[in-house]
Protein backbone atom coordinates (compact mmCIF):
# COMPACT_ATOMS: atom_id res chain seq x y z
CA UNK A 1 0.00 0.00 0.00
CA UNK A 2 3.07 2.47 0.74
CA UNK A 3 4.51 1.21 -2.29
CA UNK A 4 1.60 2.24 -4.52
CA UNK A 5 1.16 5.81 -3.01
CA UNK A 6 4.43 6.36 -3.42
CA UNK A 7 4.77 5.61 -6.81
CA UNK A 8 1.69 7.77 -6.57
CA UNK A 9 3.94 10.44 -5.50
CA UNK A 10 6.43 9.95 -8.08
CA UNK A 11 4.07 9.98 -11.27
CA UNK A 12 3.07 13.10 -10.10
CA UNK A 13 6.05 14.72 -9.75
CA UNK A 14 6.69 13.34 -13.51
CA UNK A 15 3.60 14.59 -14.57
CA UNK A 16 4.08 18.09 -12.82
CA UNK A 17 7.64 18.30 -14.91
CA UNK A 18 6.38 16.84 -18.07
CA UNK A 19 3.84 19.39 -17.78
CA UNK A 20 6.55 21.86 -17.68
CA UNK A 21 8.32 20.28 -20.64
CA UNK A 22 5.39 20.69 -22.91
CA UNK A 23 4.90 24.45 -21.83
CA UNK A 24 8.42 25.00 -23.20
CA UNK A 25 8.18 23.05 -26.39
CA UNK A 26 4.87 24.59 -26.66
CA UNK A 27 6.56 28.31 -26.54
CA UNK A 28 9.45 27.33 -29.05
CA UNK A 29 6.81 25.52 -31.78
CA UNK A 30 8.15 22.63 -31.28
CA UNK A 31 6.27 19.15 -32.59
CA UNK A 32 8.04 16.43 -29.88
CA UNK A 33 7.94 12.59 -29.84
CA UNK A 34 8.56 10.41 -27.51
CA UNK A 35 10.66 7.01 -29.38
CA UNK A 36 9.84 3.57 -27.75
CA UNK A 37 10.48 -0.13 -28.68
CA UNK A 38 12.50 -3.10 -27.20
CA UNK A 39 16.09 -3.35 -27.29
CA UNK A 40 17.33 -3.63 -31.22
CA UNK A 41 13.92 -2.61 -32.45
CA UNK A 42 15.79 -0.15 -34.72
CA UNK A 43 15.00 2.69 -33.23
CA UNK A 44 18.63 4.58 -34.14
CA UNK A 45 18.61 3.25 -37.37
CA UNK A 46 15.19 4.51 -37.78
CA UNK A 47 15.89 7.94 -36.38
CA UNK A 48 19.40 8.15 -38.60
CA UNK A 49 17.21 7.66 -41.53
CA UNK A 50 14.92 10.36 -40.57
CA UNK A 51 17.40 12.93 -40.12
CA UNK A 52 19.51 12.60 -42.69
CA UNK A 53 16.27 12.51 -44.92
CA UNK A 54 14.99 15.93 -42.97
CA UNK A 55 18.76 17.54 -41.64
CA UNK A 56 18.15 19.99 -44.96
CA UNK A 57 14.29 20.88 -44.99
CA UNK A 58 13.89 21.52 -41.14
CA UNK A 59 15.83 21.76 -38.05
CA UNK A 60 15.80 18.40 -35.81
CA UNK A 61 17.11 17.50 -32.80
CA UNK A 62 17.75 14.58 -30.97
CA UNK A 63 17.41 13.37 -26.65
CA UNK A 64 18.99 10.08 -27.08
CA UNK A 65 18.28 7.92 -23.30
CA UNK A 66 20.19 4.76 -23.02
CA UNK A 67 20.75 1.95 -19.14
CA UNK A 68 24.80 2.95 -20.54
CA UNK A 69 26.70 4.27 -22.71
CA UNK A 70 26.61 7.06 -25.44
CA UNK A 71 27.01 4.84 -28.39
CA UNK A 72 23.53 6.47 -30.06
CA UNK A 73 23.80 10.01 -29.35
CA UNK A 74 27.70 9.77 -30.77
CA UNK A 75 25.80 8.09 -33.92
CA UNK A 76 23.02 10.28 -34.55
CA UNK A 77 25.73 13.73 -33.72
CA UNK A 78 27.75 12.32 -36.88
CA UNK A 79 24.83 13.39 -39.38
CA UNK A 80 25.55 17.27 -37.61
CA UNK A 81 22.37 17.33 -35.48
CA UNK A 82 22.51 18.29 -31.53
CA UNK A 83 22.25 15.40 -30.16
CA UNK A 84 22.30 14.75 -26.07
CA UNK A 85 22.75 11.76 -24.50
CA UNK A 86 21.20 10.71 -21.37
CA UNK A 87 22.48 8.00 -19.39
CA UNK A 88 20.06 6.69 -16.61
CA UNK A 89 22.71 4.01 -14.96
CA UNK A 90 20.49 1.10 -14.39
CA UNK A 91 17.17 2.78 -15.07
CA UNK A 92 14.17 1.38 -17.20
CA UNK A 93 12.99 4.21 -18.72
CA UNK A 94 12.95 7.81 -19.10
CA UNK A 95 11.31 10.60 -17.03
CA UNK A 96 10.49 13.91 -17.53
CA UNK A 97 13.13 15.46 -15.32
CA UNK A 98 16.02 13.64 -16.73
CA UNK A 99 14.36 15.36 -20.61
CA UNK A 100 14.34 18.74 -18.57
CA UNK A 101 18.05 18.27 -17.76
CA UNK A 102 18.82 17.38 -21.43
CA UNK A 103 17.26 20.35 -22.92
CA UNK A 104 18.85 22.89 -20.62
CA UNK A 105 21.65 21.73 -22.62
CA UNK A 106 20.19 22.59 -26.80
CA UNK A 107 19.15 26.04 -28.10
CA UNK A 108 15.39 24.77 -28.57
CA UNK A 109 14.64 28.03 -30.46
CA UNK A 110 16.90 26.92 -32.78
CA UNK A 111 14.47 23.64 -33.79
CA UNK A 112 11.18 22.61 -35.18
CA UNK A 113 11.20 18.75 -34.56
CA UNK A 114 12.82 17.04 -31.27
CA UNK A 115 12.98 13.39 -30.71
CA UNK A 116 12.79 12.10 -27.42
CA UNK A 117 14.73 8.13 -27.88
CA UNK A 118 13.74 6.05 -25.24
CA UNK A 119 15.64 3.47 -23.62
CA UNK A 120 14.73 0.27 -24.97
CA UNK A 121 11.87 -1.25 -23.41
CA UNK A 122 8.54 -2.32 -24.36
CA UNK A 123 6.71 -2.41 -20.85
CA UNK A 124 8.17 0.66 -18.34
CA UNK A 125 8.13 3.86 -20.60
CA UNK A 126 4.88 3.19 -21.49
CA UNK A 127 3.60 4.81 -18.43
CA UNK A 128 5.97 7.96 -18.07
CA UNK A 129 4.34 11.17 -19.82
CA UNK A 130 8.08 12.86 -20.75
CA UNK A 131 5.85 16.20 -21.89
CA UNK A 132 5.97 14.82 -25.92
CA UNK A 133 2.73 15.46 -28.19
CA UNK A 134 3.15 11.41 -28.66
CA UNK A 135 4.53 8.44 -28.23
CA UNK A 136 5.76 6.46 -31.75
CA UNK A 137 6.46 2.82 -31.15
CA UNK A 138 8.62 0.99 -32.87
CA UNK A 139 7.77 -3.00 -33.26
CA UNK A 140 10.38 -4.91 -35.67
CA UNK A 141 9.34 -7.54 -37.74
CA UNK A 142 11.78 -10.26 -36.46
CA UNK A 143 10.04 -9.84 -32.55
CA UNK A 144 7.32 -11.31 -34.07
CA UNK A 145 3.13 -10.68 -34.53
CA UNK A 146 1.82 -11.32 -31.24
CA UNK A 147 3.76 -8.40 -29.41
CA UNK A 148 0.55 -5.89 -29.24
CA UNK A 149 -1.02 -8.55 -27.46
CA UNK A 150 1.76 -9.26 -25.33
CA UNK A 151 2.52 -5.68 -24.33
CA UNK A 152 -0.33 -3.99 -24.78
CA UNK A 153 0.24 -0.96 -22.63
CA UNK A 154 2.22 0.28 -25.01
CA UNK A 155 0.67 0.47 -28.14
CA UNK A 156 -2.58 1.79 -26.30
CA UNK A 157 -0.84 4.83 -24.94
CA UNK A 158 0.87 5.51 -28.75
CA UNK A 159 -0.36 6.89 -31.34
CA UNK A 160 2.07 5.78 -34.32
CA UNK A 161 2.97 2.25 -34.95
CA UNK A 162 6.26 1.81 -37.38
CA UNK A 163 7.03 -1.66 -38.41
CA UNK A 164 10.13 -1.89 -38.76
CA UNK A 165 13.19 -4.54 -40.92
CA UNK A 166 9.64 -5.40 -43.29
CA UNK A 167 13.17 -5.97 -45.98
CA UNK A 168 13.28 -8.89 -43.42
CA UNK A 169 10.14 -10.52 -43.46
CA UNK A 170 10.59 -13.23 -45.95
CA UNK A 171 13.18 -14.99 -43.61
CA UNK A 172 11.02 -14.66 -40.52
CA UNK A 173 8.07 -16.47 -39.25
CA UNK A 174 5.66 -12.86 -38.67
CA UNK A 175 2.44 -12.13 -40.77
CA UNK A 176 2.58 -8.79 -41.02
CA UNK A 177 -1.38 -8.25 -41.70
CA UNK A 178 -1.74 -10.30 -38.61
CA UNK A 179 0.38 -8.32 -36.42
CA UNK A 180 -1.26 -4.94 -38.06
CA UNK A 181 -4.54 -6.47 -36.35
CA UNK A 182 -3.24 -7.07 -33.64
CA UNK A 183 -1.63 -3.52 -32.74
CA UNK A 184 -5.63 -2.63 -34.22
CA UNK A 185 -7.19 -4.96 -31.34
CA UNK A 186 -5.69 -2.94 -28.76
CA UNK A 187 -5.30 0.37 -30.17
CA UNK A 188 -7.99 0.89 -33.41
CA UNK A 189 -6.73 4.47 -33.72
CA UNK A 190 -2.71 3.47 -34.21
CA UNK A 191 -1.53 5.30 -37.68
CA UNK A 192 0.55 2.57 -38.63
CA UNK A 193 3.93 2.85 -41.29
CA UNK A 194 5.94 0.17 -42.80
CA UNK A 195 9.63 0.71 -42.64
CA UNK A 196 13.22 -0.65 -43.56
CA UNK A 197 16.03 2.02 -42.03
CA UNK A 198 18.70 -0.75 -44.06
CA UNK A 199 16.68 -0.29 -47.65
CA UNK A 200 14.81 3.57 -46.66
CA UNK A 201 11.66 1.59 -47.64
CA UNK A 202 8.65 3.64 -45.95
CA UNK A 203 10.82 6.00 -44.51
CA UNK A 204 9.89 8.96 -46.99
CA UNK A 205 6.08 8.10 -46.02
CA UNK A 206 7.27 8.54 -42.03
CA UNK A 207 9.11 11.40 -42.26
CA UNK A 208 6.29 13.59 -44.38
CA UNK A 209 4.06 12.90 -41.40
CA UNK A 210 6.28 14.06 -39.12
CA UNK A 211 6.53 17.34 -41.29
CA UNK A 212 2.64 17.39 -41.51
CA UNK A 213 2.80 17.38 -37.55
CA UNK A 214 5.72 19.87 -37.67
CA UNK A 215 4.72 22.44 -39.93
CA UNK A 216 7.74 22.19 -42.03
CA UNK A 217 8.09 21.25 -45.76
CA UNK A 218 9.10 17.20 -47.21
CA UNK A 219 9.69 17.57 -51.02
CA UNK B 1 15.47 8.35 -0.04
CA UNK B 2 12.54 7.12 1.14
CA UNK B 3 11.98 5.14 -2.12
CA UNK B 4 14.95 3.66 -1.86
CA UNK B 5 14.76 2.19 1.32
CA UNK B 6 11.26 1.15 0.07
CA UNK B 7 13.05 -0.65 -2.77
CA UNK B 8 15.31 -2.13 -0.90
CA UNK B 9 12.57 -3.66 1.59
CA UNK B 10 10.91 -4.93 -1.73
CA UNK B 11 14.45 -6.59 -2.47
CA UNK B 12 14.91 -7.90 0.57
CA UNK B 13 11.14 -9.55 0.85
CA UNK B 14 11.78 -11.11 -2.64
CA UNK B 15 15.46 -12.56 -1.64
CA UNK B 16 13.42 -13.88 1.23
CA UNK B 17 11.25 -15.87 -1.24
CA UNK B 18 13.78 -16.62 -3.41
CA UNK B 19 15.88 -18.04 -0.92
CA UNK B 20 12.87 -20.87 0.15
CA UNK B 21 11.97 -21.52 -3.29
CA UNK B 22 15.98 -22.34 -3.85
CA UNK B 23 15.49 -24.50 -0.93
CA UNK B 24 12.04 -26.44 -2.48
CA UNK B 25 14.11 -27.13 -5.60
CA UNK B 26 17.02 -28.13 -3.95
CA UNK B 27 15.06 -30.68 -1.92
CA UNK B 28 13.50 -32.12 -5.32
CA UNK B 29 17.24 -32.15 -7.01
CA UNK B 30 15.57 -30.10 -9.61
CA UNK B 31 17.67 -27.70 -12.12
CA UNK B 32 16.01 -24.73 -12.31
CA UNK B 33 17.22 -21.65 -14.82
CA UNK B 34 16.05 -17.99 -15.59
CA UNK B 35 15.19 -17.39 -19.15
CA UNK B 36 15.60 -13.54 -19.99
CA UNK B 37 15.90 -11.34 -22.43
CA UNK B 38 14.09 -8.40 -24.78
CA UNK B 39 10.14 -9.15 -26.17
CA UNK B 40 11.02 -11.25 -29.26
CA UNK B 41 14.42 -12.64 -28.98
CA UNK B 42 13.12 -16.03 -29.29
CA UNK B 43 12.91 -17.31 -25.45
CA UNK B 44 9.73 -19.21 -26.45
CA UNK B 45 11.09 -20.63 -29.76
CA UNK B 46 14.35 -21.60 -28.08
CA UNK B 47 12.35 -23.18 -25.32
CA UNK B 48 9.90 -25.16 -27.94
CA UNK B 49 12.96 -26.66 -29.23
CA UNK B 50 14.80 -27.51 -26.19
CA UNK B 51 11.40 -29.34 -24.77
CA UNK B 52 11.03 -31.12 -27.87
CA UNK B 53 14.49 -32.30 -28.01
CA UNK B 54 14.52 -33.47 -24.09
CA UNK B 55 11.03 -34.42 -23.14
CA UNK B 56 12.05 -37.70 -23.92
CA UNK B 57 15.08 -37.56 -22.39
CA UNK B 58 14.18 -35.89 -18.80
CA UNK B 59 11.43 -34.63 -16.61
CA UNK B 60 11.48 -30.45 -17.93
CA UNK B 61 8.47 -28.02 -16.50
CA UNK B 62 7.50 -24.79 -17.17
CA UNK B 63 7.07 -21.08 -15.54
CA UNK B 64 6.28 -18.72 -18.04
CA UNK B 65 6.03 -15.03 -17.07
CA UNK B 66 4.18 -12.55 -18.95
CA UNK B 67 2.86 -8.80 -18.60
CA UNK B 68 -0.50 -10.32 -20.41
CA UNK B 69 -1.96 -13.05 -22.83
CA UNK B 70 -1.17 -16.60 -21.59
CA UNK B 71 -0.17 -17.59 -25.69
CA UNK B 72 3.34 -18.59 -24.18
CA UNK B 73 1.78 -21.25 -21.85
CA UNK B 74 -0.52 -22.30 -24.34
CA UNK B 75 2.41 -23.30 -26.81
CA UNK B 76 4.78 -24.92 -24.64
CA UNK B 77 1.92 -27.25 -23.12
CA UNK B 78 0.95 -27.94 -26.54
CA UNK B 79 4.05 -30.31 -26.38
CA UNK B 80 2.70 -32.28 -23.30
CA UNK B 81 4.97 -30.72 -20.53
CA UNK B 82 3.83 -29.25 -17.34
CA UNK B 83 3.11 -25.19 -18.01
CA UNK B 84 2.25 -22.88 -15.95
CA UNK B 85 1.40 -19.41 -16.87
CA UNK B 86 2.01 -16.07 -14.66
CA UNK B 87 0.13 -12.82 -15.84
CA UNK B 88 2.03 -9.74 -14.16
CA UNK B 89 -0.58 -7.15 -15.49
CA UNK B 90 1.46 -4.48 -16.43
CA UNK B 91 4.47 -5.77 -14.31
CA UNK B 92 7.94 -5.59 -16.33
CA UNK B 93 9.56 -8.30 -14.44
CA UNK B 94 9.03 -11.88 -11.96
CA UNK B 95 9.30 -11.81 -8.70
CA UNK B 96 10.16 -14.57 -6.37
CA UNK B 97 6.59 -14.58 -4.49
CA UNK B 98 4.82 -14.73 -8.07
CA UNK B 99 7.20 -18.01 -8.83
CA UNK B 100 6.17 -19.39 -5.51
CA UNK B 101 2.50 -18.92 -6.48
CA UNK B 102 3.15 -20.96 -9.91
CA UNK B 103 4.94 -24.11 -8.67
CA UNK B 104 2.47 -24.52 -5.94
CA UNK B 105 0.07 -25.85 -8.98
CA UNK B 106 3.00 -28.02 -10.11
CA UNK B 107 4.51 -31.54 -8.74
CA UNK B 108 7.86 -30.87 -8.67
CA UNK B 109 9.04 -34.35 -7.67
CA UNK B 110 8.13 -35.29 -11.15
CA UNK B 111 10.95 -32.60 -12.36
CA UNK B 112 14.13 -32.61 -13.13
CA UNK B 113 14.27 -29.64 -15.21
CA UNK B 114 12.50 -26.42 -14.59
CA UNK B 115 12.77 -23.27 -17.27
CA UNK B 116 10.92 -19.79 -15.64
CA UNK B 117 10.30 -17.75 -18.94
CA UNK B 118 10.86 -14.33 -17.51
CA UNK B 119 8.84 -11.16 -19.21
CA UNK B 120 10.72 -9.82 -22.24
CA UNK B 121 12.57 -6.79 -21.03
CA UNK B 122 16.54 -6.56 -21.10
CA UNK B 123 16.45 -4.17 -18.06
CA UNK B 124 14.18 -4.89 -14.98
CA UNK B 125 14.28 -8.80 -14.38
CA UNK B 126 18.37 -8.56 -14.17
CA UNK B 127 18.06 -7.48 -10.52
CA UNK B 128 15.46 -10.38 -9.09
CA UNK B 129 16.68 -14.01 -7.94
CA UNK B 130 13.76 -15.98 -8.30
CA UNK B 131 15.60 -18.58 -6.56
CA UNK B 132 16.82 -19.98 -10.10
CA UNK B 133 20.62 -21.83 -10.21
CA UNK B 134 21.42 -19.29 -13.03
CA UNK B 135 20.42 -16.93 -15.41
CA UNK B 136 20.68 -17.69 -19.30
CA UNK B 137 20.21 -14.64 -21.46
CA UNK B 138 18.87 -14.59 -24.94
CA UNK B 139 20.44 -12.19 -27.43
CA UNK B 140 19.20 -12.49 -30.95
CA UNK B 141 21.30 -11.42 -34.02
CA UNK B 142 18.46 -8.98 -35.06
CA UNK B 143 19.14 -6.77 -31.67
CA UNK B 144 22.79 -6.10 -32.71
CA UNK B 145 26.13 -6.97 -31.57
CA UNK B 146 26.03 -3.77 -29.33
CA UNK B 147 23.20 -4.99 -26.86
CA UNK B 148 25.47 -5.66 -24.10
CA UNK B 149 27.30 -2.70 -24.10
CA UNK B 150 24.68 -0.72 -23.74
CA UNK B 151 22.18 -3.23 -21.01
CA UNK B 152 25.15 -4.62 -18.87
CA UNK B 153 23.38 -5.33 -15.75
CA UNK B 154 21.78 -8.35 -17.54
CA UNK B 155 24.91 -9.53 -19.26
CA UNK B 156 27.04 -9.41 -15.71
CA UNK B 157 23.95 -11.35 -13.70
CA UNK B 158 23.81 -14.25 -16.13
CA UNK B 159 25.89 -16.82 -16.28
CA UNK B 160 25.12 -18.19 -20.25
CA UNK B 161 24.66 -16.28 -23.26
CA UNK B 162 22.67 -17.98 -26.09
CA UNK B 163 22.59 -15.93 -29.19
CA UNK B 164 20.03 -17.43 -31.06
CA UNK B 165 18.65 -16.36 -34.73
CA UNK B 166 22.30 -17.53 -36.68
CA UNK B 167 20.13 -18.12 -39.29
CA UNK B 168 19.67 -14.38 -40.17
CA UNK B 169 23.35 -13.22 -39.82
CA UNK B 170 23.66 -12.77 -43.57
CA UNK B 171 20.48 -10.22 -43.95
CA UNK B 172 21.37 -8.05 -40.87
CA UNK B 173 24.38 -5.79 -39.56
CA UNK B 174 25.77 -7.75 -37.15
CA UNK B 175 28.87 -8.53 -36.11
CA UNK B 176 28.84 -12.18 -33.86
CA UNK B 177 32.36 -12.04 -33.15
CA UNK B 178 32.01 -8.39 -31.91
CA UNK B 179 28.63 -9.38 -30.15
CA UNK B 180 30.69 -11.86 -27.89
CA UNK B 181 33.93 -9.77 -27.43
CA UNK B 182 31.00 -7.00 -26.19
CA UNK B 183 29.59 -9.20 -24.09
CA UNK B 184 32.47 -11.16 -22.48
CA UNK B 185 33.51 -7.11 -21.70
CA UNK B 186 30.74 -7.10 -19.48
CA UNK B 187 31.47 -10.58 -18.15
CA UNK B 188 34.44 -12.29 -18.88
CA UNK B 189 33.09 -16.00 -17.53
CA UNK B 190 29.91 -16.02 -19.74
CA UNK B 191 29.54 -19.34 -21.73
CA UNK B 192 28.39 -18.27 -25.35
CA UNK B 193 26.08 -20.83 -27.29
CA UNK B 194 25.21 -19.48 -30.84
CA UNK B 195 21.42 -21.22 -31.98
CA UNK B 196 18.20 -20.49 -34.19
CA UNK B 197 15.23 -21.75 -33.15
CA UNK B 198 14.22 -22.14 -36.80
CA UNK B 199 17.02 -24.50 -37.97
CA UNK B 200 17.69 -26.43 -35.11
CA UNK B 201 21.44 -25.11 -35.08
CA UNK B 202 23.15 -25.31 -32.04
CA UNK B 203 19.89 -26.57 -30.09
CA UNK B 204 21.98 -29.79 -29.05
CA UNK B 205 24.38 -28.45 -27.85
CA UNK B 206 22.69 -26.24 -25.58
CA UNK B 207 20.67 -29.50 -24.80
CA UNK B 208 23.53 -31.53 -23.74
CA UNK B 209 24.89 -28.33 -21.37
CA UNK B 210 21.48 -28.52 -19.74
CA UNK B 211 21.50 -32.29 -18.91
CA UNK B 212 24.95 -31.81 -17.53
CA UNK B 213 23.56 -29.83 -14.93
CA UNK B 214 20.35 -31.71 -14.76
CA UNK B 215 22.38 -35.34 -14.44
CA UNK B 216 19.97 -36.44 -17.70
CA UNK B 217 21.17 -38.59 -20.36
CA UNK B 218 21.62 -36.60 -23.44
CA UNK B 219 21.79 -38.68 -26.55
Amino acid sequence: MSVITIERKVLEKNDDVAATNRARFKKHGLFVFNLVSSPGAGKTSLLEAVVTRLKGRTAIGVVEGDVQTDLDAQRVAKLGVPAVQVITRGGCHLEAPLVRQAIEAMDLSKLKVLVIENVGNLVCPANYDLGEALKVVVLSTTEGDDKPLKYPAMFKNAQVLVINKVDLLPYVNCNIEQMKRNAREINPELLIFETSATTGAGIGAFCEWICSKAGCICA
